[in-house]
């Protein structure tokens, strides 16, 4: 297998630094990170939990410290800059490249920011402050009067990274130049910069629908993590009691057929996981610029034949067991009616949560798992609950 | 928004087209096609429900049937395929590059690829051949005496896709020689399949934990996305089933308090989405090879931290709230405990579940997400159903 592979070298690099750590003996951990690549130790600092992420940070060659703060992500960047002073960070971080540097700015120190803008020449101080400022408007002071190549079309500053990233993979790029308002070129990106941002947009949509950033730190302090998940979870217990409201209205009913309580979380849960595929399968579609006005009608109408099908068969077979279960012809009709309506909705809901969130301005994949249950969840209590109401006990 | 860049040029592309296909001037639709890369013309292939596809297909320039051929997702590529005739096809890839050919060669009709092998030089049929074998074992009939460059690694042929791109992130390549055994160059990767990789990898960890492919076409026809979905549901059924049984042994002490099926959902759902954070972590930290043995007992500690602290907080609101609202204290405290113990029985599942399935040899991200719920659902009804048993009724 290939995931085994890295994974495998990894863990026998953790298990010897493990070790060598427990053992005291520091020469052996210094040899084994000295053969490795910046990004093959940022890999490594991001698997040790944070006593030994210290100790083996101390280790790193301190020529390799500013290309190993490049590839941590931001949460593990934090911690290892948290431990230098201003001193060793100027030295790591002064000869980085200028786009390198602007994307780990942001953590540094200002002090530090200001001591390495003044060491560095006029000219890529200016690139430096340009791409900081991240403003088409502001204009270069110092052009550098560079033509572009007429092959090779020119990349705007301030064009978003996914849009980059879509640009290279769509026209198998593998360096592109950055030009101004003036078409003043500015620099380049490259494609080595690409494949950080491909990969950091794939834990994005992995992450985000559950409501964890990708910078997340595999062991970030107990209590930043807490703090972060907390809100989502606080939104959770929100939507939680308007699920737990819905089935409080037909307290009544379920005092007369216990046996609705026992079946309604299949309903809902059955629900939930079939929105989540649409949704996941939506969320792509949006990232990748492939679901808009023009298709979003038939991607639904798809969708809810799709559920529309699938209800039926699974309620069918849920009908039938439910029926040698209880022996209550009604409520086995019950459910299976109240599955396929659930299941509808939860095509609706799994292909809208995405496009709402997007239209109101928020990241479509953050949270959208949490807000696709609540419904899915709500609406499944309401339906089996109320038709159980209606035909059951009429 | 970078995103919206995108989405906004193929929304603008798909209005266009839309518009146009439904006057039936396909002039316009064939000149907005000959402006795009393939790449893009792949892309917006993808965002066309299933009429709209075929005839824009048909429209496209047959100098770049191949390239948009090799950039489409499998489920596409088969239905564009189905809609040529042989003669198109062999037209269409037989001047490919090998390693693009090797990508979609099963889904080529044998007769295709027969033509195109015999159309090929004998040095090209031969790596061809060598490559769709993919064995290490097979010998080179003609081995090409070109010595590697000493600076640069070489990639052994069969290794996975997965540790290619690992490698090329890892040392910013942009290309590296392929080897067989014996150290023979059989070609060489470039940094587009790479990224091409990359982005496969990112869908998979976003789409596996609902259960469907990277591969997935946001347009397949109902049958066929109807059967992939219905595996999983059914999944969900059998497991859903195990949670209503768990509800079904506490019939009886439901029956004596109602109020308890009003809130077991709460305590199943929020233990659900604090799961999921676990679990997406962990399967990300498995991807990229940082979670393993000699650290898995540290995340878990720190997630059980987490989730103990978040339990606790989350716990004791929720308690005060069900003592407001039901004003029985007894109830109030059975639920706070029994969120605790559910958000820390979700924190041992989220991290246990993805390396269960690694070491059973599955797919680590694949259905986790149903198994997930399916054990948060169970053991939070237990939970709570069971101490309400023990301490209200007592």
């Amino acid at each position: 297998m290939a995931d085994a592979s890295r994974h495998d070298r990894t863990a026998r690099q953790l298990r010897l630094l493990s070790d060598a750590l427990d053992t005291g003996r520091l020469g052996p951990v210094r040899r084994l990170i000295n053969t490795l690549s910046p990004a093959e130790i940022a890999n490594l600092l991001e698997s040790l939990p944070t006593p030994k992420r210290s100790l083996v940070w101390g280790l790193v060659d301190p020529e390799d410290d500013g290309e190993v703060l490049v590839h941590v992500g931001e949460d593990v960047r934090e911690s290892l800059i948290a431990e230098m002073d201003p001193d060793e960070l100027v030295a790591a971080v002064e000869d980085l490249d200028i786009d390198d540097l602007a994307d780990i700015a942001e953590d540094l120190p200002d002090q530090v920011i200001e001591e390495v803008l003044r060491s560095m020449d006029r000219e890529n101080r200016d690139r430096l402050e340009q791409v900081l400022t991240s403003l088409l408007t502001h204009e270069a002071s110092t052009p550098i009067n560079e033509l572009i190549d007429d092959e090779q079309s020119a990349i705007a500053a301030g064009t978003g990274e996914r849009e980059v990233a879509n640009q290279f993979s769509d026209h198998d790029w593998v360096s592109a130049p950055v030009v101004d308002e003036n078409n003043i070129l500015l620099g380049r990106i490259t494609i080595d910069d690409v494949v950080d941002i491909i990969r950091e947009q794939a834990e994005h949509q992995a992450l985000g629908a559950a409501g964890l950033g990708e910078d997340e730190d595999l062991f970030s302090p107990v209590g930043r993590a807490m703090r972060r998940r907390l809100v989502w979870l606080f939104v959770n217990l929100c939507t939680a009691f308007i699920a737990a409201n819905v089935v409080g209205q037909f307290e009544g009913t379920i005092d007369k057929l216990v046996a609705l309580a026992v079946l309604m979380p299949m309903v809902a849960g059955l629900g939930g996981n079939a929105g989540t595929q649409v949704l996941a399968l939506t969320i792509r579609g949006l990232a990748l610029g492939q679901v808009g006005a023009s298709n979003v009608m038939i991607l639904l109408w798809k969708e809810l034949r799709v559920a529309l099908f699938n209800g039926l068969l699974m309620g069918a077979v849920l009908g039938l067991i439910v029926l040698a279960w209880f022996r209550n012809v009604g409520l086995s009709m019950v459910i299976s009616v109240a599955l396929t309506a659930n299941l509808l909705l939860a095509a609706v809901v799994g292909v809208t949560i995405p496009l709402l969130l997007k239209r109101m301005g928020f990241d479509p994949a953050l949270g959208s798992g949490i807000f696709l249950t609540a419904l899915t969840d709500s609406l499944g209590f309401f339906t089996f609950l109320g038709l159980a109401t209606l035909l059951l006990l009429g």
